[in-house]
């Protein structure tokens, strides 16, 4: 396996070649991909979201020249882009819609703006689904023909890749994996959506901070209390140091969080049977690289395996994700791979 | 649109022409299907379990040379067999593993057996799988570019379709949408499998059966207990038929089903985001012919308005299944076409 951002040579790459793009509300990601997924180049421009849309669509446009000419191609060798933004956004129109992580960039044809600039195809996809599919092409989705990346930040998202392909959803909605709902109960948690008893209301960040504040309200003894009395908010880098230096709430939130990521993960495995879980993102305590991050990983599986129907309970891995922030635009690069294999491979089957 | 089983003429048929098998625990059906979905010949013969599935697969076989020749097709006019069963199963294998509906039927290669029979190539599916497709090609689901068929009936199962195409699953359990985990809660109800929380143990005839006896035990005063005391046995058709005498213990058991219903879609709309939701099997009290199926869908629709996440809860469509029993055979057929059609077509989009 080639390291992601291992710097491959152009004397070593396999043509065709691709730009990825993953586009976020602080950070653009730009990097050429050869045809097996290795890495060219590689750079990050600011998104300066108040210069507006079209402007951002420029200087990614420009950063792709760069990064060819540094790597001393020609502008035709980079056969096609692949861009990954947050949502809300219409994919097969191209167009974000309302992304909350950039203000401003409303009702824009981010796509077609770019594949103007860029005198290239664009391939949009959620950046999410990007990601999924970077892991699942080039990362710890490498082996399987399936498989969901749940995505564990201040939200919970996610995406989905079957039969080579993600799952977009009819109304760009694929895979809102922080949607599942785990309890029906008219007492179950309030989600961000405004909704009751979703994943996202248990298992994201936001979630792990609420629940802290719940259990030092409830009087809870713990390091927790002592650090939020030292003036220390409340954040889930908190709530893992504590955990990691033994704190009994602490590493009860933690695991717990792993409980329902388990808990939401037993619908998703029943409904797509994936060959695997990857799980990313900050939410995720370590990896494999800490303790307990190790814990938390084996308490997500205990779970799922504790709940699941037995046969996918006993095949279905779960694990971490492994090309950390360089999935999304791996992921933008290889979906663009493959419009571009499927371009030259003719119709789809039809419906009719 | 040709109904179902509208019965086509050859004349007004459009080769090439498949065969629709629909493997059942009592029946077998079997219909002769022409490019566009309409049907030229059925028939309907008993599984006789007893007699083994290698004598199974020799008079499937038998039954669509049975048709060729009454409808006066030469034997190379229908191009390849459909195969739906009930599982379990290994679909890439094709084989049937320990179907519950097939005692003794166990570990054995229907799909290739019954090539050898037909001397024909045959496309194996789960029954579900195939009832989905169904729907999906020429049902319900005919205007969606995917979907999810829930078959309400003693359990609960289901089949989706995304991008023209089942989603089989990697363990062949793809769609076992009644182990949707609707309640993690330790109080959660058991589940048939075994597990808590699931779908199945909410919305199943036979869960519809274990409510009742709880609500008669705990002294609800209904015609149900009175019907019970006669000696009547308690059946989700005794439930239907006290709720359309309004009842109102039987109709609280009736819409609580279709209340569960909408909250396991939740779960699989913000997962998959298709087009539309499509209900079939016994468990639909009647469908849009009765005042009692289009209370209960209404039902549905409303819990999962209520929950869903705000977009999806507007536009995707939730209703009943058009093609009753039919749609399995139907489905079975369309699936080979697919096959067929993409045998012509060359290799997908590999993965490395």
């Amino acid at each position: 396996m080639r390291l992601a951002r291992h710097r491959l040579s152009l004397a070593d790459a396999t043509p065709p070649f691709f730009a990825g793009v993953d586009l976020g509300g602080t950070t653009i990601k730009i990097g050429l991909v050869d045809k097996l997924g290795g890495t060219l180049a590689f750079t990050r421009r600011p998104t300066e979201i108040d210069k507006g849309p079209d402007d951002g669509a420029r200087r990614m446009s420009e950063a792709v020249t760069d990064l060819i000419r540094e790597v001393g191609l020609g502008p035709q060798d980079v056969v096609r882009v692949g861009l990954g933004t947050p949502g809300t956004m219409d994919v097969p129109a191209g167009m974000l819609l309302e992304p909350h992580n950039l203000p401003g960039w409303f009702d824009f044809p981010i796509r077609d703006r770019l594949a103007q600039y860029c005198e290239k195809p664009v391939t949009f996809a959620n950046d999410a689904t990007a990601a999924a599919y970077g892991e699942y092409w080039l990362g710890s989705g490498r082996d399987f023909r399936s498989m969901v990346l749940l995505t564990l930040g201040t939200g919970v998202g996610g995406g989905i890749v079957t039969a080579g392909r993600p799952i977009e959803g009819e109304h760009s909605h694929g895979a809102e994996c922080g949607h599942l709902l785990i309890d029906y109960h008219d007492t179950a948690r309030l989600c961000p959506c405004g909704k009751r008893g979703h994943l996202e209301g248990y298992a994201s960040a936001t979630a792990v901070i609420q629940r802290t504040r719940e259990a030092l309200s409830a009087g809870r003894d713990s390091s927790l209390q002592r650090r939020a009395n030292a003036g220390d908010a409340i954040t889930p880098l908190m709530v893992a140091q504590e955990a990691e230096a033994g704190d009994d709430l602490a590493r009860e939130l933690v695991l717990d969080t792993a409980r329902y990521l388990g808990i939401g993960i037993v619908s998703l495995v029943h409904t797509i049977d994936p060959d695997g879980v990857v799980l990313g993102g900050a939410m995720t305590f370590g990896g494999h690289d800490r303790p307990l991050g190790i814990e938390f990983l084996q308490r997500v599986r205990d779970e799922f395996r504790r709940r699941a129907f037995p046969v996918l309970a006993d095949h279905v891995v779960i694990d971490f994700a492994s090309l950390g922030g360089d999935a999304g635009y791996l992921g933008a690069a290889g979906l663009a791979r493959v419009d571009q294999q499927q371009a030259s491979a003719g119709p789809e089957v039809s419906h009719a």
